[in-house]
């Protein structure tokens, strides 16, 4: 994207007071800056670019409705989830003027002061809106105002935004059961844009999914394939792998309570696949089917060459009013401690070295960073681990992330930066600070003398793009 | 507290160095550093107010003998406990000679080189006694005349020094089954200053606890509700938590292994209080118990209105000759690991949204401020996070606090500081030093333009004042 | 050594930028730069002192075959381990020609930037052969031709290494079968040089060592005590013990998967003992046997005064295939989770205040630093903290380690520092590594005014120096 720096944008914001150091960053930071980015992770809905006249709506609806980084600061003070719009399931009357929405965010927009949620928000409006006013409560229907008339403008149409941004490649995340619809017409509108899909399964491998059923026979009627029995499950999930690929699909995604992985026997597979079609599987089953089903899913990517990622250790829904009234991924997700040394022991054992296998593994537990994540990273050669997921996706977790992951397995089994974000407006400000963070590391190396000028220049080159580019097979 | 500062105890000590951050630093201290000090969670004993002419004894009364910080840190390079006057539980002989223990004392105060003891005790000599002598070998008996002239004065009556040190609010902690006889006193006295008691009772609901049994019989006499079963038991409690309200508690405090809480059926409940009546009850009985009088207390908060605070995870008594000979709280309690994502489920759940309910948790385990304790926070609106406590109440581990949970939590989901004390003249220097850490964090957030001075400036007030009045009720 | 600062090791490198704190860490660094090295805990085999000719091979045989830091990394990014020459278990063919090797090592030295490894390897180029020129696909023949030379020079034979470290007493680490045969050559030779076994019986005392009943046979043999039963199994260890001891060794060394210690009653002893010996003790088994034996192995040091280290929580050999290919100790070896408070609380209990007994603690979970080690060192007397181990001994891991450790427990409850090593020519540059953080962490506390800069010097030079010399008793 085109930087403009402002004073609520100076090209100099983030970096470490002392001036030598400083200094260095900003050189850096300056080679890097405008490289294209490669979003290899993310949660944009791939109907944003089938439409070339999509619109964002209101600036509510661009910022608040969509970020649960957001409204749940604000829940977190007290403020109803109502208040800000945010839909329930079962259609109770929620607020619904706009304005009034974005009010009360910024009457509460305090609350983020020294958040990544406040630093992208501010960034955002700087670099992408060209707002240099400070969101305070006074100032907040102005701002408003202002996002109301850009977000009418031809060049904030997310296709245009695209070019802007400088995107290279953006994935967007699908269910196994997605017909892949909109990517197919994004391929067909003859769009440059390079939008690919990733295939994530969760919702037909997980037995405990809610409507597990439903979703098999969705994967049936897309796939093809009659899923009567574990063996014409797998030969559908085949079938959707390859339907990814046919469309441009890299990777696959996956998510897990536990990183757990152990192969069933074919027979104990099969029973249990046969309980849950059943509806008689038990949690010892889900959570068995779960550790057996990451094992083929790895063994099919040794195949098929998909890049394998893991984001383990959230336990989901952990608030169950909220969860009951507004359904999932509204901010009631907490981390869990993950171990990950045992229960990768049988992945890696068959999978880690081989060649033409990629596991790019995410954590929300960091005390894992330099106790299980480097030392695996830094000897199994299939075993990349990825950036600061979630809440670590913050100043200091991404510099934790470089001080405790790349100091011993070194920065190249890392794979560069995923924004994983629904907030499209926001990837390029995500970018350019986890950009600012990696220079800025590696500028303290510099000034003291670990590396020189010439490898960080190359190092800061790497975790800006190449490591994304390469990991991800992009 | 007037500042003035000295040799050894300059206006910019412990900032960082550079020069623009320390600048800014500064700063915003000068803006908060004579704040009045609201104390919500000590140590001190009430008497020390109820006499208006309470003196503290000797130095080595005042400085050694109440402050497991100073003895155990001695003990751990082979200084016997009793050479430094602690009593045994037996009687057996100590050393008595008080200028004696001040001169091990001191041979041995350069083990406290960085630590935070070594902090706080040089800031109180030349903030609270004047005394500007480096405290060693040779200067110990100079400085115990300067300090024993100082405490025979007028101006360091408990009172006085309550006038002096600024202090707005201070609570004791007091056991359920106290009569709060020291609490009317002060009442009574017509004196102006606020001490106010905080309900703790986990003599009487840890059914393990030594003596519990004498315990409930105290609360049937202090309560005059006759504790024969779990009803009466509840009703007790009940009688207690009102009593203490009416002498101006506005909060309750426990100690527990482990953060589980879990409610059992009334039944339940009343059967395992009568097999601990009858000394009957079992391991896993106590560790029922505990968790269900948890979720009861909290229920009783949402219902009355004292804030909650729950502080889990310390092994008491390690040293189990320490524990036998001296008793409990002599140095020997270590942290274990605790998990709160799954044990406070059931309780969030219950009361987590209860907007007459507030529940401040404290950790001695670090590795769970970003993983789970932000994360909690940062959704609940009843949770708040309480600052480091015992061995990370210190420079990095309140750095690290802001730089793990504030970060993404918000500093507005935390309480501000508390001294946490017996040691009733350390008090001013404690408060000194987290408002030092937080104008200093705040700093580094302006001087990489994170924040701007202004937010810095209310955060800082809030951190330093505000957060804490309003989180605890006062 | 003799420091000879030079473009690539310029005499203030890796202390932080600040000016005042970098003068302040280089005026405490110039106080410990020369003094002599004590090394107490490493890998170097005696034979390397016992011929007073030994040369070290090739500079591949030097710097790449021996050290799992270097092909572990390289293994990670691919490159097969047969193409770094490391020979294979059953002899199959590998790349044998060392200059291949060192060039394929110099392509992907890149991978080391910013790494411990990467650190350690220019610095001993410099310092120990006195190379400049950068480590380069374009120099590696270059290099490898200079440190040809160099290697042929009298000068480089190890005795001389010795003498040119200034090394005042190294330890290596010795089975308990050992015949001590080095050490007797060595102390024969007159040489000077101050060479001291560590009595390690790991391969002897954990029952699931593979060939562990051929080792109990090297121990009879060795000890001349027929082993047959649990008694006489003391017996032995008891008679190495005393060979050892008299063969100048002042410490023991315990690696354990976990840190759990337990009393068996004699009788159950000898029950598991019996069952090992007829090949049929269960995992169980190992487990608690491992568990008494660390009791029965500190129950002999508060005996005979050996210093007894414990490094627990590696989770050898993970890569099963590297390990049957290979043997252990090649890269594939990933720490765990590891427990203190509650697994130390039978040994601290029955030996913690032992005043001949020392312990000396090491972890690979450095979650436990602040946590668990720091308030366990900081309360019993007879524990010290060992430094950053393995992965940990890195500028962050050791910068930590004083931020986590010696912040609460203080800087004397700890040893000093470890080169714990087989790569004998890089022991000079990891102790100034180690001095060089120590100095930058005083720094910083003196700029800060946490210290003086008397107290500073006084500290710097107990961490360079006399802190390990006392701990280990040499």
């Amino acid at each position: 994207m085109i930087q403009h720096w402002s004073a609520s944008a100076p090209e100099d914001r983030y970096f470490d007071p002392n001036p030598e150091q400083k200094q260095i960053a900003l050189e850096l930071y300056r080679q890097v800056a405008d490289l294209p980015l490669i979003c290899p992770h993310g949660h944009v809905d791939p109907k944003v670019f089938a439409d070339p006249d999509y619109s964002f709506g209101t600036p509510t609806d661009l910022i608040i409705i969509p970020d649960h980084y957001v409204f749940r600061m604000l829940y977190s003070q007290g403020v109803p989830m109502e208040s800000l719009g945010l839909k329930t399931l079962d259609g109770t009357l929620v607020e619904e003027d706009p304005r009034k929405i974005w009010q009360t965010f910024a009457d509460y927009f305090y609350l983020f002061g020294g958040t990544p949620t406040g630093m992208w928000l501010r960034d955002e409006l700087a670099l992408v809106f060209d707002i240099e006013t400070k969101l305070t409560p006074e100032s907040a229907q102005e701002i408003y105002d202002a996002l109301e008339e850009k977000l009418g403008e031809p060049g904030f149409r997310p296709r245009r935004l695209y070019e802007r941004f400088n995107i290279e490649v953006l994935t967007t995340t699908d269910p196994a059961t997605s017909t892949l619809a909109d990517h197919q017409e994004i391929k067909d509108s003859g769009w440059s844009g390079r939008i690919l899909p990733t295939f994530r399964p969760d919702a037909v491998v997980n037995i405990n999914t809610p409507r597990w059923r439903f979703n098999v026979d969705a994967l049936s009627e897309v796939s093809g394939v009659d899923v009567e029995h574990y063996a014409s499950f797998i030969e559908a999930l085949e079938q959707r792998r390859d339907a990814f690929k046919r469309m441009g699909a890299t990777a696959t995604d996956h998510s897990a309570f536990s990183p757990r992985m152990q192969s069933l026997s074919e027979r104990e597979a099969e029973a249990i696949f046969g309980r849950a079609l059943r509806g008689q599987a038990t949690v010892e089953d889900a959570e068995l089917f779960t550790a057996h089903m990451l094992m083929e899913m790895a063994r099919m990517s040794a195949d098929d060459g998909l890049v394998m990622q893991i984001h383990p250790g959230s336990f989901r829904g952990h608030n169950e009013a909220v969860q009951a009234r507004y359904g999932p991924d509204m901010g009631g997700d907490i981390p869990v401690a993950t171990e990950y040394t045992r229960n990768l022991h049988a992945l890696l054992n068959r999978f880690g070295s081989e060649p033409n296998f990629t596991l790019i593994l995410f954590t929300l537990d960091e005390t894992t960073f330099s106790r299980e994540l480097a030392p695996l990273a830094g000897h199994y050669p299939s075993l990349r681990i990825g950036p600061p997921w979630w809440f670590y996706d913050s100043w200091n977790g991404m510099t934790r992330f470089r001080e405790y992951v790349s100091e011993t397995a070194g920065l190249y089994n890392t794979v560069g930066f995923n924004d994983d974000t629904r907030a499209y407006a926001s990837i390029p400000v995500r970018h350019d600070l986890a950009r600012r963070v990696d220079c800025n590391w590696l500028a303290n190396l510099v000034v003291r003398k670990v590396i020189d000028l010439y490898d960080a220049a190359e190092m800061a080159h790497a975790a800006a793009y190449d490591l994304a580019k390469a990991a991800y097979r992009l």
